[in-house]
């Protein structure tokens, strides 16, 4: 079963949107699971101290290798199969539908939490910790970017989502954004649904989304409109 | 105050990481406010439906114009500023720290968080909602997500971190990925802290962190690296 441990300092900010919904009602029903770690825990200093100055000087603080180790070998200690080491943080490379597929597929994922100015290098190193972002943006911890990315995986877990097809047709699954929805009333506020999605012509439909997906791509991101052209070129 | 109100079907989801830690403290202090709004309850529908199937066809369901247009007025209707209206979709622009800076420079934002296949198109052009995306993966529904950028304003408002020298030396700020960062115990597992970092010399430390912030971003983020050496350019 996908099991995904956390290792953080505030264990009381889960399960947040990972209790809610079908990934809640899947947690549940036992399809997958999920493990807080306090971090704290694991040290041995004095008043569970768990960080310390920079090296080098500068702001904040930065967490001990030692506690963060012990931390991590204490979940890892009794894993079966190997799970993914995965540390979210902005310095890390940016999350991609595709790893969390290959995610999702395993047996499940250790994510560890930062907090403060940041974890010390040599653990990073040391544990081989894959260093993932989520976004461009500095958040003051791992937690809601784990949070992403494990909801990520989850609802791809078979059962997890009601129909499979929802998460074959959308945004990144083929380089490309997602066409926009539409749906009942016919007309509100006086705009009506774009009426060849009320023709029953199924292929003017699928051609009609693919020029708005492929619009739509093109006007937000550059940078995946550009693969997609690239990749159709190589594919001709 | 900035206030933070979220639109979401899973009001339970919230705080998650929003009310722990300094966040959270900053919450329990009024440095900001956060208002969860259940959309459900703006529905006039049988069994207080909120979607319909979409139309054109496909799998999924797509949350109704009125419903959705229904709750975000009931939200802004009492705003004396207007706040940003922000909707969380794979489909929308990256999150960046220029913009995150904006938004935590104002009164607050309005996050409208989706579900199930999407918003109704109409809605969100006739309330011109900003559509931003926060990592190239497809969550179950828009609250984790919105979580990160809620936390990544709030960490910016003044009084809510400790040394506001750490929200300035850090990763997206002027274009480079953090360096590395070391802390106590000097020697761990075999590994030593970095000569430079214990040298006591202010010039060779920043010299080497920020030789370690241009490497680090040029391996991970060949995106940001590119942007880096433009402006450097500029610069000249």
């Amino acid at each position: 079963m996908f099991t995904a441990s956390v290792l953080t300092l505030f264990p009381d900010a889960f399960p947040g949107p990972l209790g809610v919904s079908l990934i809640g009602t899947a947690k549940n029903k036992g399809l997958w699971a999920l493990e807080t770690v306090d971090i704290r825990e694991f040290s041995r200093h004095k008043h569970a101290s768990v960080d310390d100055t920079p090296a080098g000087g500068g702001a904040g603080m930065v967490l001990r290798p030692d506690v963060a180790a012990a931390a991590i070998d204490a979940v890892t200690a009794s894993d079966e199969e190997e799970r993914p080491l995965i540390y979210m943080t902005p310095r890390g490379r940016p999350i991609t539908q595709t790893r969390v597929r290959e995610w999702a597929d395993g047996p499940g994922v250790v994510v560890f939490c930062g907090r403060f100015e940041g974890l010390d290098e040599r653990v990073i190193k040391a544990r081989r910790l894959e260093e993932v972002s989520v976004g461009d943006a500095v958040l003051a911890g791992g937690e809601a970017a784990a949070m992403c990315l494990i909801e990520a995986c989850v609802r791809l877990i078979p059962g997890v989502l009601g129909d499979p097809a929802s998460a074959e047709e959308e945004s990144f699954e083929g380089d490309l954004l997602e066409y926009p929805h539409y749906t009942r009333p016919r007309e509100w506020e006086g705009e009506e649904i774009p009426e060849v999605l009320l023709s029953g012509d199924h292929g003017a439909v699928a051609r009609w989304r693919r020029e708005m997906a492929e619009k739509t791509t093109q006007e937000r991101r550059p940078d995946l409109w550009e693969r997609y052209i690239r990749r159709q070129g190589e594919d001709r």
